[in-house]
């Protein structure tokens, strides 16, 4: 394949549902030219409840299916996929380059607050690797990570009630639970809850700073493009494509919040796995 | 196979999840001496938001792992399933007796209050194909009949959020949109919600019943066993086997709530469907 034809292959980005839309989006305003494809594994969402064991087998499977349409690199837009099953999919798609959202997330906290108190809010299944927290301490020993289950953000998010007093008290009800006093920042350790941005800053104290790894994991894939020279040229604006496993009209009506511009269920593609 | 040998096959009991452990409970209580076995399909849950050709398919498959195993009769304890797949399944598992908990849940709603006004709060799925509101008028045709998706109540009941001010809050909420005035009763059109059978009552008027599919299925499934001569005999109590698709750990916290006693995940066998 000449140079020219592998830079237009797309960056494929894969999540378990619709919030790594959020991702997707960081990186189209960070890349506007690139191509995109985007799998949202909607039949098997969510990950978040799942066992490591199902996580790794069906994010392979899906990533195999985004690595067969030809891609020049995967962003792996899922905390739960990222904090489970990255060094897995690495191996099962090498010399394919595959970024995930945990790295970055801890990068932009540790750059918001040296030395910080960090509370990340995150899926089961991420709480229970610790993944942030490690990620976290291995780039700057001095923080501190506490570390909260919410899955009820999750559904929050996804019926759209995103600000209001049912919000502020849920988002209060597990920030008690994480006894979040005197936190530096809140790292939004799940795609679908840059949703929740605002509601998660009114509740918190003024001077946390909320982190979002959506921006921050689109930097490192410009930095790994440049690095093997694979960005596309020209001026022409990059498409996007979006496929799903399930569901095209609801991917398109919850996909249009995380996306900030509606969507038709005809944007969609439903593929099997 | 003897009469008293297949007397003696439990009766299986399905559901994409824990929820239908309510379902269960109430069988249990009402026939003590049958033996049970159940299959949560938590690897793929939730059904209520998938499409109805997924849900189709993921039913079938959960059935034919139960009749695999020798059951007498199989219970449809998922109210998403019955909406979509109850016709399906007869038709995969013939002769085997295939009871839902769609029309049950209609009969306890008719029953309690006739040409009355019902409220059905139930999944996504369930309310998109009409269900309770086809199976309520063909047995009342002077009833009325309003449908709303509640998906937050899932997690809410998953969350083990069961009362308090957010539980309240969000059952206030969905009341109104459905614009819940003068209503006779409203019927728990997912196994989920019994959990949340408190904090419906408060919120909604005093006059309301609420209605819930769990004991009236268990009548249907005695009526049933008894029309075949299939009641198991003796006084021995039977046993209850529980099988899900993944994540024993997850099973047992959450099960527990619904059977209303501890589980531990060894209680817990898991099965590849």
């Amino acid at each position: 394949m000449s140079k020219q034809s592998h830079n237009d292959l797309p960056i494929g980005v894969f999540d378990s549902g619709v919030g790594g839309l959020t991702v997707l989006k960081a990186i189209r305003e960070e890349l506007p030219n690139e191509n995109l494809v985007y799998l949202g594994d909607t039949a098997r969402l969510p990950y978040g409840t799942k066992t490591p064991a199902s996580i790794e087998r069906y994010a392979t499977q899906a990533a195999a299916k985004l690595q067969e349409q030809g891609i020049k690199l995967l962003v792996v837009a899922c905390n739960t996929a990222s904090a489970v099953a990255l060094d897995a999919l690495r191996t099962a798609l090498a010399p394919l380059v595959v970024i995930g959202v945990v790295e970055p997330g801890a990068t932009a906290a540790v750059d918001a607050r040296p030395g910080g108190e960090h509370l990340v809010l995150a899926t089961e299944a991420t709480v229970r690797l610790g993944a942030y927290k490690t990620a976290i301490l291995a780039q700057d020993p001095e923080a501190t990570v506490r570390e909260q289950a919410c899955e009820m953000l999750v559904s929050l998010a996804e019926e759209g009630w995103s600000d209001g007093h049912i919000a502020q008290a849920i988002v209060r009800r597990y920030l008690d639970e994480a006894d979040g006093a005197a936190l530096d920042t809140i790292i939004l350790g799940c795609t679908h809850f840059p949703l929740l941005k605002g509601v998660i800053q009114e509740v918190a104290d003024d001077g946390v700073t909320i982190v979002d790894s959506a921006s921050t994991t689109a930097d490192v894939v410009r930095a790994a493009l440049e690095a093997q020279d694979a960005i596309r040229g020209g001026d022409a604006p990059g498409y996007s494509r979006l496929l799903a496993t399930d569901g095209a009209t609801r991917f398109a009506r919850v996909g249009g919040q995380f996306l900030g511009h509606d969507l038709s269920y005809s944007d969609v593609e439903v593929v099997d796995l």
